[in-house]
């Protein structure tokens, strides 16, 4: 089990080891009780200042593992 | 669609309309994707002074309806 203030905030990294971007919200299905995918926040300075619009939306099953960073399957390809 | 950062710090009603508490997190299972439970904190002095210790676990099928508050069905019983 895991909660899901533990992934608000980590960062995700694609399988080059490089980071995507932070997780900043999770969307899920209210009637299925599935989660659907991350929201990712792009790191910048523009995200310090809350002024950032850049966000990515990955998909669930594309994540490999969740630990102290999370980490995409291969099939990921960052923008 | 909805996303978790909406559900954290609603209000959590029971049938007869009483507050049960606050969602202060949410439960779920990786491997399988669903999400198990919402964990509240009972609203009081003691949480806005963070060292409240009271706890609800309240299983996510539980839920009648969340809209601007999260109502419970007639099996949820306050302590």
């Amino acid at each position: 089990m895991k909660f899901v203030k533990e992934l608000i905030g980590k960062e995700v990294l694609n399988k080059d080891a490089f980071v995507v971007g932070k997780v900043s919200d999770i969307e899920f299905n209210p009637d299925t009780q599935l989660i659907e995918s991350l929201i990712l926040k792009k790191g910048s300075i523009s995200e310090t200042l809350n002024i950032s619009k850049g966000e990515n939306v990955i998909p669930f099953d594309l994540i490999r593992s969740i630990g102290d960073k999370i980490i995409l399957k291969d099939t990921f390809e960052n923008e």
